[in-house]
């Protein structure tokens, strides 16, 4: 999916809200366990938050933790989500050149995702081969979500920068902002700004809102742009809404809140 | 294998090579094509290389990239290597703890490998999942081998320290010498000094000797401790010593040669 088609997605359903589809065996409602019940469930996760996903973004290691079994409802849970979703692999992957070009390939051609994120510790060449493929995007690492954010991605160099900003000054320059986008953390929104500024063009994926507590108005208030320019990841927060029978649900109901308040931010900012 | 057993491996085979399995599809030898062809490529190598090697360690890419498949294979060669060697899953994962403890889960549990490299950009609690299993280990990039790894890892903070060297200071507090290792690569023997310097007792990884250029010779110079704390890795130059029939050959002859090299270095440092 290219830029204009993601743009395109996220107005016609007055949403950018992506739904991380993040399976943990430890959280899901009676009756899907294994890989099969797995799968089941992210069906029916899938069918319910439908209406108000622009993405979706299953994590990599949910999966892997089943071996091969769960690389099969990876690619199955890909299937299902079908071409009207912008889809994201969320694998943080990164490598010297030929062995990133292998996990190109993994992402882009043995399973057909729209993005991958990437961990730019290793650099240039690292990333690079993600963005060699057509309507394909690399979704870079700039400044996470967690705690451990703090031991490098803020750590400044003699002239005051912290990391994460140089990442994206110096990352922008390998792609474009129609083929890599950053990370950028929703429990940090007071940075959001420098980030902007940094990257104007450039969509966000923006994790950390919901179960870590990060506050979608403030996100918006300094990462929209005029192309929208966000997409807002939730994974636990919708998924694990309720662990019972009627989590389907409940999944739709949070993600029908969220994506309420994306219209109502939208339409405040006459982006819709 | 906890740290006393690799010391053990090394020091009864007189090697620390370390032999990397990650077979390109483009390079194989003919014959050994799709994920059955692999499978006996990787099978022929390692009882070629088997005398001669001290660890073996396959880049999770060139698995993932045949799908499911190929981690059925991943799965099988690993378990063709067998006990007496270390094992290393080269994946460089790293995420947020609940999902970096599901990596851990993936290459401890599901797969049984004795450690994985991780990448350090999302701080601790993305390594700290990797180091509460025991006889196993985090392998973190700390300087890698690749061109890119000018672009973060060599920036120095107000103090003139970079970043690679932060990376060692700080992931050594978060685990031991007995659980933790550190990525070194062998194109820049001459900060293998700086390295040591800051983390003495720790084992360090080290690609880059082979096609990337690396010299053996100056990596033990620095880098030798007295428990040898080296495993050195080459993957391309064993693998693709010839692309005819006789590649087993080829590589054994060229795992020999390298071994050979150690012994004698081990041996003029007395650590034999």
């Amino acid at each position: 999916m290219n830029r204009d088609q993601l743009i395109k997605t996220i107005r016609d359903k007055g949403s950018f809200l992506c739904v991380g589809l993040d399976p943990d065996p430890e959280k899901l409602p009676p009756g899907h366990s294994g890989p099969e019940g797995i799968l089941k469930f992210n069906k029916a996760i899938i069918d319910a938050v439908r209406p108000y996903a622009a993405a979706f973004k299953p994590n990599t290691a949910f999966y892997e933790a089943m071996g091969a079994a769960g690389w099969e409802i990876l690619g199955e849970t890909l299937e299902y989500i079908g071409p009207e979703h912008f889809t994201i692999a969320d694998a943080k992957r990164g490598d010297i050149g030929n062995t990133s070009r292998m996990y190109a390939r993994t992402f882009f051609e043995t399973y057909q995702f729209d993005a991958v994120t990437v961990a730019p510790y290793m650099g240039s060449d690292s990333v690079g081969p993600f963005l060699s493929f057509p309507e394909k995007w690399a979704v870079v690492l700039a400044l996470t979500s967690n705690a451990g954010a703090d031991d490098f991605q803020l750590c400044e160099n003699s002239h005051g920068v912290p990391l994460y900003a140089r990442v994206i000054t110096e990352a922008a320059a390998w792609g474009s902002p129609e083929n890599l986008m950053f990370v950028a953390g929703a429990t940090r929104p007071e940075m959001f700004g420098a980030l902007r500024e940094r990257a104007p063009e450039h969509f966000f994926l923006v994790p950390g809102v919901g179960a870590q507590g990060g506050s979608l108005a403030q996100v918006c208030r300094y990462g929209l742009n005029e192309d929208v320019g966000l997409l807002v990841n939730s994974s636990r927060g919708i998924l694990y809404a309720s662990r019972e029978k009627d989590f389907a649900e409940a999944a739709a109901a949070e993600a029908a809140r969220i994506a309420e308040e994306m219209k109502s931010i939208l339409r405040r900012k006459s982006l819709l």
